[in-house]
């Protein structure tokens, strides 16, 4: 349902599915606040140059150019970006005089990129980002917190379980060295394209391009095989015996990560080794997470530490985030039939028009109800009352308000019941009051 | 206060300054949801054969183009859409057979305009726009409630009080016709010149150019004084003794307008025949609003009746919409000083952690302040008490909770009262649940 796009990569939803969009960013926002989270909003272009230095060296940037712009006028080098991390980063070294750290931001922004769609793959898509960021120096417990916060939110939707799968690039980087790996980078790049060619191919990488031997890179794969919901992978990293102290503290601070976030969540994070990510900005932790059952469109929220993505050189903010994919979240929403609405509109009442001459009478009606925050709105046509309530009836406007100077009354078009009201006093009922989103019951029963 | 803008056109605001948006931004939602429109979200580009056939023939657009695109891929031919009602034009003619008409949407979303930047004018800023689009009619009522929607909203918000100017499209074509002008729209653009080159001048181009005798342009000159609160116009028009049954239906219509609305909401419209809107789509009413006081920031909200703007040439969808000026209102709010911000954050607490080892027992309190509603943020570090509540006090945050095996306590930083407290009972008061933004004191007392 909902779905109406037309350009290739480019979503738009039926006013139905904008609800479900909406529902997703109100929780995000929700629960992002309850959690000190204060709400920024950046421009959506950024330097060029910045975002290619900071970025994955092939992201598909988009480039603007004014139409009009005169022959000999300067190029401005500007471009729509591609994350909100980047542009957070740039924002805090712009006003770091003016906050206050560590501070706690969160951003619910489009994002666009000129990659080829495919399911869960959008070339415009709106994300729901938290960052904490630090002047000089960032505790670790937020790599701890923002794996808590996004579980919480998670869980507060009508969406199908989901669990965040977390790394450690000093736990990978660690490992790679003490398997003798000069350029961990390129350990981590093969690794991460297991899902795409398979462990075979992975393992000819290694040796032929990276240059590991033949042992090392069958330690890299089991490595990357590794996931256990609690801290246990210690011991079957240690199993593999490898030494390395940064994999020591990589390790130390994946255990932390994965025990303190299901203790306070359980069952809300598992480790997972073969989780690399993209990026190359992350240090520390990195998240990502599967829709369970729904693992094919990809992690829905991801992210990690970065402790130099931010610095001018004289001082360095480092910072830890995650990022929800909203638009990925509600394609698969939508394109699934996981989760219906009740009703298209926010209006709970119609209220019905007698003739042209009472508009204002039906009007005053509608202006008493709002001022008692129930939504509603006047019908367009003073046509017979059964053409009225056909027009609720197809927008799913449950309430028909009938103005009589002897006397209001509203009808239940569901049940048909139709009972004096005032306009001063009368509601509906409070789960009315706005459109709701609930899972489809069909897909809830299902195993 | 909190502006941090970096790149000329592309406005950033501080923690504080977003938290005024957000202001404008819920209550557009609120007020609009309570009219019964529906939220709607386009995407951010569009063909740009589309734009520019039906916005100003001389937008400045924003192209985009794939930084990676090879040398003989097809220009897409895609740019930022500067206006919401196009797309929202283009949406309604794809997605027809799915809305419901008359359909009522609104949209809040960022537009680009490549123009140069002045105060109040950007190169990206946020509009909420709301419109009522039919199919093949649409009643003339929805003219007069859009003006009362906008005013409504305008009412609830923290700003100076505000004027919505009315006229009329074929109040102008018909009197421009009246007179004898052959392209009534020539004449239009003429009066659109009067604040920027004065009424000689203008007086000039009708005669010059337009080809018009000089008492036709004195005629079109006196009609553009005419300013009133109410429906008095019609007399003074009819004064200047021009006849057109155009003329004659757009005063009607006018007169319609300005008296509906300020039938529902008191000296919330003027009619001003001096209003023209640069847009060629606008077929009736068209809408500017001053911020009184604030004149020169230009147009708050702005919009009209499009009869024609949606066609496919067999249905055609005739709307009408305003949209207000998220940015330039924020701006002027921000920049004028005319708003306060009760606290840069949304956490009402600070849970003060005692020691390393027990950070634990602090999120366990915060977790039972969120499940009660209560936004909240632990400290950072195991800081010396001190320390802790300085962090809160920079924030505004205005309670600081520690916790205590032997009993917990809250303490009020305003007043240094500290009592004993239950995290599954405390509350704050409840309108320090949220930040506030309220009109600055001194403002208000201005004459």
């Amino acid at each position: 349902m909902a779905k109406a796009s037309r350009l290739s990569g480019f979503p738009e939803w039926l006013p139905e599915g904008q609800l479900v969009q909406q529902l997703v960013e109100d929780t995000a926002r929700r629960v992002f606040e309850l959690h000190g989270f204060a709400a920024l909003e950046t421009r959506a272009v950024e330097p060029l140059e910045a975002m290619l230095r900071k970025g994955e060296i092939d992201k598909e940037v988009y480039v603007l150019r004014r139409l009009h712009a005169a022959e000999d006028e300067p190029d401005p080098g500007l471009g729509l970006h591609f994350d909100l991390t980047v542009p957070f980063s740039r924002y805090v070294l712009e006003n770091a005089g003016h906050l206050d750290f560590p501070f706690r931001r969160y951003q619910v922004q489009k994002v666009w990129r000129g990659e080829r769609p495919q399911e869960g793959r959008f070339r415009e898509f709106t994300q729901a980002d938290i960052d904490v960021i630090g002047r000089d120096t960032l505790s670790f417990h937020h790599e701890v917190e923002m794996a808590v916060v996004m579980a919480t939110l998670l869980g507060e939707l009508p969406i199908p379980p989901s669990v965040i799968q977390v790394n450690n690039r000093k736990l990978a980087e660690g490992f790679f060295r003490g398997v003798g790996a000069d350029q961990p980078d390129l350990v981590l790049r093969a690794i991460d394209k297991l899902d795409k060619i398979g462990p075979a191919r992975v393992r000819g990488l290694l040796v032929d391009e990276v240059g590991l031997s033949e042992r090392a890179a069958d330690q890299c794969l089991a490595l990357a095989e590794i996931r256990t919901p609690d801290a246990s992978f210690v011991d079957r990293v240690r199993a593999l015996g490898v030494r390395n102290d940064l994999l020591d503290e990589g390790l130390e601070e994946l255990a932390a990560v994965v025990d303190g976030a299901n203790a306070r969540r359980f069952g809300s994070v598992v480790a997972d080794l073969r989780i690399a990510r993209g990026l190359d900005y992350y240090t520390g932790t990195v998240y990502e997470t599967q829709l369970v059952g729904f693992e094919s469109v990809g992690s829905i929220a991801s992210g990690g530490r970065y402790d130099s993505l931010a610095t001018d050189g004289r001082q360095t903010f480092p910072g830890v985030g995650l990022s929800l994919g909203v638009t990925r979240l509600v394609s698969v929403l939508l394109g699934r039939d996981l989760v219906t609405v009740s009703r298209k509109v926010p209006s709970v009442v119609l209220v019905a028009v007698v003739d042209d001459a009472s508009r204002d009478d039906s009007e005053a009606v509608a202006g008493a109800l709002r001022a008692r925050g129930i939504a509603c709105e006047v019908a367009p046509k003073a046509d017979k009352f059964g053409k009225q309530i056909k027009h609720a009836d197809r927008r799913g406007i449950p309430y028909v308000w009938f103005p009589d100077p002897s006397g209001d009354t509203v009808k239940d078009i569901r049940s048909g019941d139709q009972v004096p009201a005032s306009a001063d006093s009368w509601s509906p009922h409070v789960t009315e009051l706005r459109p709701t989103v609930s899972a489809t019951p069909s897909q809830e029963e299902r195993p």
